[in-house]
């Protein structure tokens, strides 16, 4: 017999490997279609020694989901530095990885399949939600946002999710071309809010103040005063 | 003993009442909240009675989505006629009819909460956004549309569909405020990705033409104009 400390070194460190395990499974099947059975083989151990360690397949599934759930919010921090486009064009970069590397997993969780949808699941879920919500508020400088700004960053943040869940069924568009589209997105959508909510004007107005002409935002603009003026970037083919 | 027909009738008239019932409770407090007793009560009769129209809660709370789904989904009609922001926008006005009629039913819905999340229950979700991309493609004219053109369309639902919670959450924004905006956000990422598709940008150039000055989305370039040439509409304290 070894030392109670010992041992207990060992439980968590079995536990870690069988949500490593865990993990690396469901990026490339549903949690749903992944057995206990296949877990323990993958981890070199029995089953009932899978039970000892996590009593069941949800817990065992809630971890994995706690785990991941750290990563991804760890992939939104970025330094405060430079245009607020080219951060947020770096975090869309790391989302996308994050995204491509947990594919099955990330999709059935968030399409809510027999294992996700328990009131754990969905409060890790919005911890992550929240977590992105507050960084991009920290990026615009805003401790106290009005319910337009908040609208707009949350529903931004739904936005990002959908896209990433749309881009995975197929993978029909680049993901670089979505990381970017998301950075305009979110330009796009506090835009249409600053015309209506002074707040938000400011942010814009100041944030576009920082941006250079051939960033994310400066492309943009260009960009759509090509197309609302006809040059060769965009099809002639107007109808009667 | 009356006739087999007329007995069947009294069948589904019962079970169409107490969806009826179940979706009026379900309009002031969320479905786990409001039990088979309560139901009962409200549709005045005993307790095991409702277990013989309805197998069990899931099943009732299941028909009551139904009910609900399809009356959604019928909201997203609308004539093809007249310019596409006003189409959007009274359709917008019939989605958050919906939503406030349905205030707590429709955010433990969404949300996830234990009487959602099954796969039933998703499926019919997932219906009804497909009934609402259909309708927005059928109103821009277009059949099979390109990967990033389903992109927009199917994103820009689930904007709306945070949009709605987040107001449900507090009512902050005035709803027609919010009605207008989803109109401009649709525009705003067709832009986007016109600004980079060709398919996008013909379809968002055909629309525009047939777009009057003072609709919505005339209103918002004109919002937007003021807003980079700082006219009275922005607050002016830009920042050195």
């Amino acid at each position: 017999m070894t030392t109670g400390v010992r041992r207990r070194m060992g439980v968590d460190e079995r536990r870690q490997q069988l949500i490593g395990v865990a993990l690396e499974l469901f990026s490339s099947r549903s949690p749903d279609e992944v057995s206990i059975d296949e877990i323990a083989a993958a981890a070199g151990i029995s089953r009932p020694l899978v039970y000892h360690y996590f009593p069941g397949k949800q817990s065992l599934y809630e971890a994995a989901l706690r785990r991941a759930a750290d990563e991804l919010a760890e992939r939104f921090l970025e330094p405060r530095e430079g245009p607020l486009g080219a951060r947020l064009l770096r975090v869309m970069g790391r989302f996308f990885d994050f995204v491509e590397d947990h594919g099955p997993g990330f999709s059935a969780l968030m399409r809510g399949g027999p294992a996700a949808g328990s009131s754990t699941t969905n409060a890790m879920i919005d911890g992550v939600r929240q977590a992105a919500y507050e960084q991009i508020l920290s990026h615009l400088g805003v401790e106290v946002p009005s319910a337009r700004l908040e609208l707009v960053v949350r529903t931004w943040v739904s936005l990002a999710e959908a896209t990433a869940l749309l881009w995975l069924d197929g993978k029909r568009v680049p993901r670089t071309e979505l990381e970017r589209q998301l950075v305009h997105d979110f330009a796009a959508l506090a835009a249409v809010s600053a015309a209506y909510d002074e707040e938000v004007a400011g942010i814009v107005l100041r944030a576009l103040e920082q941006e250079p002409p051939d960033g994310p935002f400066g492309e943009l603009l260009i960009r759509l005063a090509a197309l609302t003026t006809g040059t060769p970037t965009v099809p002639p083919q107007r109808q009667p």
